[in-house]
């Protein structure tokens, strides 16, 4: 096999969706790349989690095409391709349709950053990307939820990997990282940053964003070059 | 006995209900019809899920008449008989009080299609079927409760394929499919998408239901000749 | 031992509190009486329930005085006895600090009756018992909150068995039955239909109450001489 | 080993928050502390639950300065620090984010005392600390915190052991007791009593909290010498 410790690591990524409740079904993805050899691995398309093995990974090129496997990647595969494309320090990327982060995807709202459990891995609003357009919607559909992810980190000028993931309005949650472990992480914290907002604003409606020092502050102390949380490396 | 595969996969989709966590004590039920031979085999009533096996399924014909079987068939299983009889296609049928489903149910409104998790499966708002008048509660309630919901399709000129599931109003909500395994799995995503529905509108008041163009893009990628997701069979 | 039997049935009763998710740490109990032998057994005070036994349950008469057992019977006792006393068809009583059914108890509202899950239970609102006066408080505080509760009933001309049910605002909720296994499942519908409630009016906050003929229909399909739901005993 | 005894209690209460559903990751950490030998042991930064162990505590003295350990003590150490020089009385402090409680530190609000579940453990409202300013959070920070906790309990006049918690602006809960086990009991309670009081909210937005009455009949009858709740110790 062509990269049998990439198909093992995005195996056991895609494994973790359901113990962390972020998944129903077969719906939710995993993907990583080998940027040296060009090669995505990622989930198969409608295969429930208990068949999924290592080798039932599809691996395939950077526009998308099978280079091994049997099985028709996730329907989803355009989306990282673009992703992959456009963010050239994304390792990892992870799809699904996580309660908490649907609702906000379906609310058409960007997710406000309101406390430290959110600023301690995003740095800012997770962005609500726009809806796609009738034309984008019947083109090549999974390829243009890609772009339009692009478009809106390019409108607001944000750092792919500060702001690790978005939803796309009436669709989802996306979450990436510098690997399939890291965009995992991010997409466990994407659902609970939205969890505890929606309960925030029942709390108190009028609730404004923390303010930026506290982004500052808590961003900068997990990341970075200054970063003093967990144990040195 | 006359139909051990149908006693066998009923038994099956009824466990798979605690499963999912859609029931509480015996608050759920699903058949099957094997169309050929005219016969449904559906759950007992009020049977704890741990004492049931296909061999206690209850086996009737059309008329809702037991067949085979010492115990009494589920009280709902003349909104059953109804439903397989105007609704040919259909195959298996799953009446649950799943908690966000009979939410909406009480709260006597359709689910909207806020987002592509519910437009995967359903095309379109779930209805909600009026609620029953005082004489169709005193007569034959449950048969009643079928013909309000064969009513409301066909006011509104609905596939019952499209749209694989309703909520009663006051009462809670029945899915189905072609046959039973479906029918659960409608009835899984009819309890998220009430669920998401329900959040989103806490994010957003005023949010509107996702354009015609998306719902039939999801609703088409999965249903029909043109289906890409998942495997090919 | 005077009523091994009874202790075992309480014992067995408690043990279900914790499966059915109603209480946290020791937040709860559950009392049989013995009408005949005028003895009630009931859960010890603070004990964890990984430590109850049979054995360790406490008994005692019906002015709740210690005729067997070595711990102190649990704090709300007096409120057992009060129930006990006025309403005779009652055989086991449940007390829980479960989330849903405080939340309504602590908004000082009875629990509408908004559909069929609720009726097929409950028949009416579940009503919340008014505050007890300071005096109360400071006096009897156990026994004068079940002389609330038989006041509210009377006040309202509420039959027990009929509405087994209760919450004391600013407290939360108790429930009944013919013995101490149908006080169980009342508490658990308790719960659920005070969930319920709350989301249905967070989807409609308009919404009425179901008509009476459902209430009746649903009441008596599973109470009385011609309920027909579940099999013949 | 310089205070086995006080790690292997400290791992112990550690390894209770995911298993009360507390902590996500590495979101939480319990300290106790030694106050004869001047000691306090602590949870290790950023290192998993399945890989703490007794062993692994990190020991440091009242200055926060590391006494026995490889490990970093967790980046919250300083805050511990401050309170257990300002609360004599407090043998352990737990921090985590969780769910509600953070929804109550995000919204900005103190948690009103809606019912007994509540008054039972903390002696009124819980309240929220007010924000740090941008000074503070750009100096010691994690000191900073605990500074403008014991501000807030000086200036409300409170008690440290009557209200054992408190959540800090934009950020989350802080519960604290005489030993590390009743600290994770609070933080439990803070919890509950944080889910409970919002939806108690939901049901009624315009409740009030329990007279004054009620908050000394059940924080007296668990705390202080005419308790009666438990066994006789």
């Amino acid at each position: 096999m062509l990269v049998p410790e990439l198909r093992e690591r995005v195996y056991k990524a895609n494994m973790e969706l359901p113990e962390h409740g972020l998944v129903k079904f077969t719906w939710g993805n995993v993907s990583a790349i080998d940027r040296e050899k060009g090669l995505i691995a990622i989930k198969p398309s409608g295969v429930a989690y208990e068949k999924l093995s290592p080798e039932n990974m599809v691996v395939t090129d950077l526009d998308g095409n099978i280079v091994e496997g049997d099985l028709n990647p996730s329907s989803d595969l355009p989306t990282h391709v673009e992703l992959y494309k456009a963010f050239p320090e994304v390792g990892g990327i992870v799809h699904t349709h996580s309660t908490e982060s649907v609702a906000w995807a379906q609310a058409g709202r960007d997710i406000p950053c309101y406390g430290t459990t959110h600023a301690d891995t995003f740095y800012g609003a997770i962005p609500c990307a726009r809806a796609l357009t009738t034309e984008e919607i019947n083109g090549e559909y999974e390829k243009e939820t890609g772009k339009v992810i692009i478009e809106e980190f390019a409108k607001r000028g944000l750092d792919p990997l500060a702001v690790a993931g978005v939803t796309v309005r009436n669709h989802g949650p996306f979450a990436w990282g510098k690997d399939e472990k890291s965009a995992v992480y991010n997409a466990v914290v994407l659902e609970e940053a939205a969890r505890m907002a929606r309960y925030t604003e029942a709390i108190n409606p009028t609730v404004a964003e923390v303010p930026q020092a506290l982004k500052d502050k808590h961003y900068l102390r997990k990341h970075g070059k200054n970063a003093y949380y967990g144990q040195k490396k």
